[in-house]
């Protein structure tokens, strides 16, 4: 069986748009299997997730074919990498790491793990039992850009798609970011946009809610601000203490990352303007 | 604003449909807003929703030009009828009757309901508080026979869409059902396939189980075999007497009714074998 | 068979307070059915809700001998008030409304409705249907005061438990609030602290968030800042309007507020602080 | 800070029993921080778990008062093992297993895990990254009763609290199963007591259900009827196919595991006939 073709298209709202994609693929004999299309009406903006079979000899063709018929500055991705790559940052918390490497270590996911790097050696040990390279690098006694110099030094090594902040407790500056513009994915420990900056479940129980909450977002200068990709939440009371609603805390945070990962590895998540539109 | 066009189509599967439906419906000017597509793999069989904008002229030429593109027999629906009519069937139990009538009431559905039918006269006086017909149909002294002609005689009267079985607890024979092919939904009081039969919440108290639920499914000869359209489930925990499994029971019981009367009214749903293809 | 008794403690934490509250009991020969019971280590506080049966012949000796083995200024109450009464404040929004007055009707709940007052009479008609009286106490052209003063004369008229803002849309000045410490319900439509103020599912739908929610408070003072007593959350996606985010942070709403009038009718919150205990 | 003392007792019920335990707990100057309850009313028999501090000198003479105390044959355990032993039962599978090494290795949970025994030899290297035996029992040319003395003489050389059957997917005999007579907990990838026996997600995706689960439970002899500890469930829909369907049950099997082996770790379960009661 031949690997179906993905399409992923972005672009200025207008009539006819699906007609047109649909027959320039059915002008090289492709197969829609699935289509999944969205209008931003609010932004006049047209996204669209096609998955084909077929024979596809000439990628270029059909990319001008497209081009040709859909509005100008399209945005167009033919079969985006099949297998993506990514960098993790970590600290000393272990449950999201630890998932993701076991997923990775039995091939659920389509992904390569190029390196984990870490501002402690907490989880340098763990690391390496799965054969992936671990760069520790301490922020101790350094300013944040020189703290930022030799991160950027280490994850320049490696080609990625994606920087994974799983649970990495250091603010990175906007120069850091926008380095790897629409690339850093970030889990943050609350129901964003309750409970923005530090110690969310100390502000959790001090507030005395019901729902704790987890949020996988994209990172942007305004920090946790970025667009949301998956939330989840989860019932508490008025028994649970700071360090168990962190305890409960912790099982949404990895199943929320994990699910924000595998719909980007999968190429299910588009950005739009301040938001996502994910074809799940 | 004209309001939008909604076209249903389930055939054959065949390679190329979406463009030519797209074609179909670029010729005519019309602009596809939103198109869910489905395709069962195992069956070979192709379903659409699309909901398109622009100035319909003549349903018939597009139903023609449709039926011309694609595989024979295919079920092509434009527009189905906009606002659907349901007769509500019910015992003794208000929740679900009660939530209907209040979303009816207030307009929150697009849909007539043209009467209530009761084998029992309780809710009489609460569905007349809101002018709709109830007709008290008793089953006692009568056979299963003599009660659904009874049942049929009142029904007939009436142009109707769905006939929705809000708590109706009688057993309805194979003759009645097949009368009304595809067109009763039942509420059914457990998470089906789990404790078919009578008492589901007794049979899940002596389980031990520590989750209920209910289901909304098309009634088929097969009782609680129908296809499934709605299931949802909450926690009980050892405490849950059956009577607070009940209690909790109708709370889900009525919102699952909700969201797939909703579900049908909106023409979300298409029959795919003993299955329903849901386009949420 | 005897109705149970219900005694609810809150006082000052100690060594011992089961055993002397077991024995209290034990000597009135009572017999505890559920004892539920909290310490708020922080605050250095108990509270304990317990449910026995038995015969019993003088409450008023019931509660000196517990007051005696307590430590000073326990908050001690033995069954009380069994069927709650409760006025309802609206604006225009039917479905809190409408869930409510179904379940009185159909008299699930132990508690009388005294009356429904609205800043509109869009809902008066409704409300009569269900023989409950409604004051129609518009804030056109008044100032708040002269909007709380007419309030207050229509409320002060009937004895009640419970003020329950059932979407009541205008905001409550302090002075109001203190007047009714501790006996007044708001249900806030959305997921506290999260979007606090003003149109909170449009605020939802420009953040993009993935999930929406709903809050059942007391109020206070603080303006959404009450002791919170039930939240829920379910998903939404890119798809959902405004619109679509209010229709479905509806069925929360009322779904959440009815939970938390049922544990208020059933005496099962307790205020610790800004917080509540809920032994559910 | 000395460690809470946690007593479990379950007798056949009476008048005064809560009493009876905390004047024999207050005699010892133990001091009650947690007490949790339940009575079957059906069965006539009484629960309790109670978390005390205090320096118990002797528990023996603890036990003979609140022996003396109880209804005869009580089950009175005074600090349990706090340190649980598991043997872990696998076959290919590693979601759960990879789930369980996790949280022992990073001590989330306080538990030892004796070995892991498999009857294929795919998960013997990940295990042994952990340092955790592994011991390879094929089933192969084996008959039942082989196979399982095989088994029996690897547990039989350690100590252990519980077998966790981890998809461990061979059926136990009778014999077996009675040699460690509620010590067995398995988790069965289906919403019991829906779909029972071989190939839950094909018989769930042949019946269109809308909702799949996991169920974890004490293995008894009628296979799939032991008592019910922990389920959960999750929502799928029409375009799920039974491979998206084991993927996502995935999920919910290692969640509902670890936390059904929580809770018997911090001794939050006990067995009530074919039920458990769970003090959460």
């Amino acid at each position: 069986m031949t690997k179906p073709i993905l399409i992923l298209i972005q672009c200025q709202d207008d009539v006819g748009l699906v007609a047109k994609i649909a027959n320039a693929l059915a002008q090289y004999r492709l197969n829609i299997v699935t289509m999944r299309e969205f209008v931003d009406e609010e932004a006049g903006k047209f996204f669209v997730r096609v998955v084909c079979t077929g024979k596809l000899e000439n990628t270029e063709e059909l990319f001008s074919a497209l081009q040709q018929s859909l509005p100008d500055n399209a945005s167009i991705k033919i079969n985006p990498s099949e297998r993506k790559k990514i960098i993790i940052l970590v600290t000393k918390e272990h449950h999201c790491l630890a998932d993701i490497l076991i997923r990775h270590h039995f091939e659920t996911w389509d992904t390569d793990i190029q390196a984990v790097i870490g501002n402690y050696s907490d989880l340098e040990g763990f690391t390496r039992k799965f054969d992936i390279p671990y760069h520790y690098v301490s922020h101790e006694n350094l300013s944040k850009e020189e703290f930022e110099d030799r991160l950027t030094a280490q994850i320049d090594q490696y080609e990625f798609d994606y920087i994974i902040l799983a649970k990495f407790m250091r603010i990175l500056s906007p120069t850091f970011v926008q380095q790897y513009q629409g690339r850093i994915i970030n889990i943050h420990h609350s129901f964003l946009p309750a409970f923005i900056g530090a110690n969310p479940y100390r502000q959790a129980h001090t507030r005395g809610v019901k729902i704790i909450g987890a949020t996988a977002h994209y990172v942007t200068d305004d920090l946790d601000e970025g667009p949301i990709i998956v939330q989840d939440t989860r019932r508490v009371n008025h028994t649970y203490t700071v360090q168990d609603m962190m305890t409960a805390g912790k099982e949404i945070e990895k199943a929320v990352l994990a699910r924000a990962i595998r719909l980007l590895l999968e190429d299910r998540v588009m950005l739009d303007r301040n938001k996502t539109v994910v074809f799940e």
